[in-house]
């Protein structure tokens, strides 16, 4: 239990109304996207990084836990107070765009702004931020940065990390550091900024985010490839972007997401459809976009699709990315609870991933449809559980530390844009060895020697 | 000095004839592009990982000084073994490309791997490595990595660490870690891949890179506008690409270097010519390249470019690289001394920098021709002096300190591409926090608590 001495100290850094402990404010702060409760003892709304400071600097002196939080539309339990202590939100003050600067195509945004926020404002001026992850209308810059969040289009234009320059951030002993700067090019010192790209909160508080901005390209075009089959989904995949094509994005959807598509929401498709790979193309020029429909048709037909659309309509593109949007709430047919991983292996592995994993489905007698991020090798597995069976949830988690060994000893890795946080804590010793977890912990100590800062998470 | 003991230790590890400490040896391995020379007391040419490991467990124990080195070929003396101690070479055996592959559109190489000599590999195979540092010809992607390397084609396709996947390493404990995945994804635990990225061999001994390759465009144009001054060169950077021009490279020379090309090589440009902008465009599609080519004719007419060029045909575009190719030899005519820096600047800050220190040089009565990578910001700054006179070295160096704080209040770096290293050590604390400078400290003691890897570097 926090002291009441130390609520009063925080109460004159950040003003009476803006700490709060009654318990309507401790359960709206206690839970994230994985639905989990941990209770914090007080949620605390500072206005400025000087105010960040201050509680930091104290709660550091104090031993005092803080766990900084954005929309807490995290997957894996990032910002979750598992150990108690004071969550940091800033969603209240900390949300806006400071700069959006053309000239240098440059954003600056404080942590609490919404990416679906940013992006509209960007485009209004012809710019363009590519991270979209499927959060971004109500997930914060802040959090992006603190999971290195990916999203549909990050097989063109990578993820949140290729997009920051610099950043503002509070250690915990309060000293304010910048790292990295507005510029592109910057080889000064240790690479700090990267290091506290998903650090998931647990080495300092982020308080203002430079963001690259690109032209926004002029025009683009759908496509869908149907496929009879998962493997020759996959095999399209790898060997289409091995052939040259540059898609924004490649999502895919297996027979289970398809079949309930079809239950569930009634999308029409062909019967024997038993893959889907959906995606956009852009560019500047119709006929660059023409080109990357070629290959991309060309290479899926090749590798067994059996038909290929590409359409320019806004309608019709719509309709071919419902499927896509959602494949998510379409698979709640196959269970109430749904365990959902992301995993990642290299690209040319996913004909593998996705047998392996549907063979561990079998043996453990659970469903297991898969969508997600085909084009950067990174899958979203729900392995589907009731929720009110116990023995089966359990099933469900002894399957999905199965499906992480087999990714792993493919060379990919437990999570491709989701995070660690809570959930993926107990899976780390799959994918790291001792020297690495240790390596690890000395750093986390580099920057949070008394652990204070998001304590608990990431298995560290 | 080290005790012969340990030099026997050693060759127990690598072999009698890997490991070297007769005089021509420890000549050849005392310098880099610096031209500074610091004997170390041994070289080391391990064969493998594991050797490398033995050697670090040893050396770490025995608090003996390692210095990795790749082609020696920095401009910052990030490869000098300032303090002595053993300089471990990469060059002899660990030199080979593992594996290119296609179908996940990676290459795996060892740390010496000649830079120029993957990219040719690669683009036999229809692939392509876009970092293209102007010593690709001898540098290794060892040394690429360990500085974080640019060059040329970084306004479009970025640096070294946006091409590097995964990394393994030995700790200074002799510790084999692995850092990254072969995926486009990964979020789990703390990004240790990019803090070694530019940490000049000063945190770990980089031992396997694995790197994504792109599809290589299949066609581009060469373009060059020219100016009547500096001025407007810099004002038609940065605002052709806030228009969405996207060019592989921007290459800016100022007057004093366009009067060297045309005194010394005879370069053929207009008497009125006082800068140029040099760059190539790249795409699928030629509708793509002229949609390219159009935004950077107009907006650099519009910002006051006399003459635009541009050419599809090989030896054209040849000779207008040649101008670029041969800056900075051409520039000898200045001085028989260069201090050259590579500072990196917000690009709307380009023409007050490239003001700004036209005046320092003034104030001086220094000449400092400046050209390099604008498209990105960076650019390579002069500072000409007679290298027989003190005085006139020591005015050259107050000049560059002088020209570092402005970049800095700038919201510029010290270094764009070049590392810090020795040369630009004592400049830190222009650029850095006192809190900033303790927590890279802290960072290297997470990493090498004995200080044993590549000590007096980057000012830690």
């Amino acid at each position: 239990m926090i002291d009441v001495k130390h609520i009063e100290y925080l109460k004159n850094v950040v003003g009476e109304d803006d700490i709060k402990t009654d318990k309507a404010h401790l359960r709206a702060y206690s839970y994230d996207a994985t639905k989990e409760h941990f209770y914090p003892e007080a949620i605390v709304f500072p206005e400025n990084e000087e105010e960040i400071s201050k509680i930091l600097k104290y709660c550091n002196e104090n031993k005092i836990v803080i766990v900084p939080r954005g929309a807490g539309s995290g997957f894996t339990g990032g910002a979750l107070p598992v150990k108690g202590g004071i969550v940091l939100a800033v969603e209240k003050y900390m949300n806006k765009i400071l700069e959006i600067n053309d000239k240098d195509m440059v954003a600056v945004v404080q942590p609490g702004v919404i990416n679906s926020h940013l992006q509209k404002e960007v485009e209004k001026r012809g710019l363009f931020y590519p991270p979209d992850p499927a959060s971004m209308d109500y997930s914060t810059i802040g959090g992006n940065v603190a999971e290195n969040a990916g999203g549909m289009r990050a097989a063109k234009y990578g993820l949140t990390r290729d997009y920051v320059m610099c950043l503002r951030a509070v250690l915990p002993n309060g000293e304010i550091i910048r790292a990295g700067k507005r510029t592109i090019k910057d080889v000064a010192g240790y690479n700090v900024r990267d290091i506290l790209i998903a650090s998931e909160g647990s080495l300092a508080v982020i308080t203002e985010i430079t963001l690259k901005l690109l032209p926004k390209p002029r025009m683009k075009k759908t496509y869908m490839g149907i496929f009879e089959n998962v493997e020759d989904a996959m095999n399209a995949v790898y060997k289409s972007l091995a052939d040259g094509a540059m898609p924004v994005a490649m999502e895919f959807m297996d027979s289970l997401v398809v079949k309930a598509l079809r239950e569930k929401l009634g999308v029409n498709l062909p019967d024997w459809a038993g893959a889907l790979l959906i995606g956009d193309v852009d560019g500047n020029v119709e006929e660059e976009i023409n080109y990357q429909l070629g290959i991309l048709e060309k290479s899926f037909i090749e590798n067994g699709a059996k038909e290929f659309i590409a359409t320019a309509e806004e309608e019709k593109s719509k309709e071919i990315w419902f499927a896509r949007r959602n494949a998510s709430q379409s698979i709640t047919i196959y269970g109430s609870k749904k365990i959902n991983e992301d995993i990642s292996v290299p690209r040319s592995k996913l004909p593998d991933a996705l047998k392996g994993i549907n063979e561990i489905g079998k043996k453990y007698n659970l469903t297991v449809p898969c969508f997600g991020h085909a084009g950067d090798g990174n899958i979203h597995v729900n392995v589907m559980v009731d929720g009110n069976n116990e023995d089966e949830v359990k099933k469900g988690y002894r399957a999905v530390e199965e499906i992480f060994k087999l990714v792993v000893d493919m060379g990919g890795t437990l999570s491709g844009e989701h995070g660690i946080g809570l959930s993926k804590a107990p899976f780390m010793k799959i994918a790291f060895s001792e020297a690495e977890m240790n390596l690890f912990k000395r750093i986390k100590n580099a920057f949070d020697p008394n652990g204070i800062l998001n304590p608990g998470k990431m298995g560290i």
